[in-house]
């Protein structure tokens, strides 16, 4: 415990010091680093090939599951996809020095709110190698220095892809990865607030809760996606049927991806088959609320427990309600204020929804599966927030950044 | 314990739900129960009045220090002074549905970026009753919740004073008051995160650690003041002593006073003489580098100690710097990146100084005093920020706002 203390804390004041180096770079210095970060790891492709086979042959030992071993997987194209989108990186506007507002006071001085680096920022993952790749790089083009503790099923690949970064001309330890992937080291990067300015958690609900309990600094957190759709009785119940399907089918593995459906009891007798049968289709398991039962006679009971719940698959839960207001309470009280939508032709009905409904991303008449930094024309996404601090929703580089006054003046002092 | 836990949990609920009824006022609404919360205020005088004299008999009985007495101690220009507070806050512009952004993708869909409330906030404060207005009605203004928890001394003034706000027609539970002032009620609050969106302690270190270390949420700290003024090699020596006596004398127990001069070696010589024989007309007490003690022989020697110091009191210490370079590595090192100077009539040093020193606000050529929401224009202030995320440096009503993505479209499904 003591050494692995000490050596992470011996990485956030290396970090710190980069990220002070960091913070004088150009934008075309940053983006050139960025080009041969790709360079590298493409270079570097036979060193992270075995490096994973190693992850994956301990990954079989370990009994993990096809899944899980998937996600651990690189092979050339996940290699060349990585290098591509650090390329990709590399093309995006850097929203450092951008000047957000400025203004004058009576008194002459002049007052700059300017878009500067966070400074250091820890990253703690779960088993996709990529993200050592993918995160470091945000942070990275953002002026920021990184600290990286990925999981222990990665921990060959993790290094061979840091070791790859870290050839590329970027200032010494601006991209750090944790040796250690036990719980300890967790604990000694949540406790180091002098070093570290934000921890951004990518994984399970368990590792962000654990970060949370153990964090001193600010935390974004990507917490679950409970996401619905009403359809309102204004409804066009194709629009209904298509926006539902996309929402739940397209992927549904995935954060933004719905889980409860909302039915305004007027137009559910209509609605309701038209939609059960195209999900039906697509072989999506229904739980329905009694009166959602009495229309779709073969479905499942919902229970209390299933409004709360985030199947990330292809599971979905309906609820009719009797008005749009009935709707939003349920969504307020049970969602996860992540990515709510409204299906209606009222543009009224439509416009309260999207004003009282107490989420990241509120959407009218198009599917949730946009809640994202791409789909946003972000270019790039560290992640959806469900925090309402700092960042919410979609984050793209410029969630990655904070600002500071600065004010020029003649003389002036405060009388 | 057990009963504090469900009162602070009743009170949580509550505040969530009257978040809900008051991220739908107008701000029409909301100025005119505003107006009436300052009228409240006026028409409880005598009540106040009342409840003060008993913290106060309290307070002596106790043995709190004079300076403490006179912090809790409310009159009638007090009284008036906190209402006209809450009328200057009525004419201020409000944030909650300003779009941020606008823009369309290629797909047709539209995207708007709107702030809105954050929700729920607590405040946790010391002594000063007037805190109790002060931050309810910020928060009020931005349609946002508040659970004040307030220092035992002040609780009958506390107790008046959110009833009387409580009487001019705010949703129920907008503005709650904690009914009690042992440990275990910040202990409560600080850990309902389903309740609580955002927490801000106002007060010394101790509060504010014993919060960020019991929070799950998101804590906005306002830490120390270190804050330093460099006179550089091309400083206006006129402008760095009248810089000088302001940043440190104008006021001097407050964050944003000076607590350590900086001096390059080039000008020392000339500049250190009138500096301290300015200050010492102030009375103020210097402590210096063996390098000062050089040029002001009579001045006490500094130790590291007082590098990390901030004195709120009438003592400067102050340090010769061989360049810009040293100046800024001293301050990003020992400062508490709060609000920091340079006196130079060189440019390109000042854009460096201010490029390069990681505090919330840089100064050129003013005095650091002006570190400060009034000063900045922004009509009110909840504090100054030393955190780096959502809000940093003087925090005006927009800082107590978060933001929600509205999507509106016509079908579109993501392929």
């Amino acid at each position: 415990m003591s050494s692995i203390h000490e050596t992470i804390h011996r990485m956030g004041r290396q970090a710190r010091a980069a990220a002070y180096r960091l913070a004088q770079l150009s934008s075309d210095e940053k983006n050139t680093i960025l080009r041969a970060m790709a360079t590298a790891i493409r270079d570097a492709t036979p060193e992270l090939l075995e490096a994973n086979s190693r992850d994956l042959a301990a990954g079989v030992e370990k009994g993990l599951s096809p899944a899980m071993l998937d996600r651990l997987k690189l092979d050339e194209k996940r290699i060349e996809s990585m290098a591509a989108g650090i390329d990709q990186v590399a093309t995006l506007p850097d929203p450092v020095g951008q000047v957000m507002e400025k203004w004058s006071r009576p008194n002459g001085i002049e007052i700059e709110q300017v878009r500067v680096p966070i400074g250091t920022i820890g990253i703690i993952y779960e088993s996709r190698p990529n993200v050592t790749a993918d995160a470091a790089v945000l942070c990275f083009k953002t002026g920021n220095a990184t600290i990286l503790r990925g999981g222990s099923e990665a921990i060959h690949s993790n290094v061979a892809i840091a070791q790859a970064l870290a050839t590329a001309g970027a200032p010494e330890h601006a991209i750090q990865l944790i040796p250690f992937t036990d719980r300890d080291s967790v604990a000694a990067l949540a406790g180091m607030d002098q070093w570290l300015d934000l921890i951004i958690p990518r994984g399970g609900k368990g590792l962000i809760e654990t970060v949370v309990s153990l964090a001193r600094m600010p935390v974004i957190k990507h917490y679950d996606g409970i996401c619905h759709l009403f359809v309102d009785e204004a409804a066009d119940i194709d629009m209904a049927v298509s926006l539902t399907v996309n929402a739940k089918t397209q992927k549904c593995g995935v954060c933004n991806a719905l889980e409860t459906l909302l039915v305004h009891r007027d137009i559910a007798p209509n609605a309701l088959p038209q939609i059960a049968a195209a999900l039906c289709e697509k072989n999506v398991e229904l739980r329905g609320c009694e009166r959602t039962r009495a229309i779709l006679t073969d479905v499942k009971p919902a229970t209390d427990e299933d409004w709360y719940t985030e199947y990330l698959d292809l599971i979905l839960s309906i609820k009719i309600v009797d008005s749009s207001e009935e709707a939003i309470s349920h969504i307020n009280q049970y969602g996860s204020h992540h990515t709510d939508t409204i299906v209606t032709a009222d543009t009224a009905t439509a416009e309260r929804f999207l004003r009282s409904v107490d989420s990241a991303c509120v959407f009218h008449n198009i599917s949730n599966r946009f809640a994202d930094g791409g789909e946003f024309g972000f270019g790039a996404e560290i992640g959806i927030s469900t925090d309402k601090l700092h960042a919410r929703g979609p984050m793209g580089l410029r969630e990655l950044t904070s600002y500071q006054y600065r004010v020029r003046g003649n003389g002036q002092v405060r009388g």
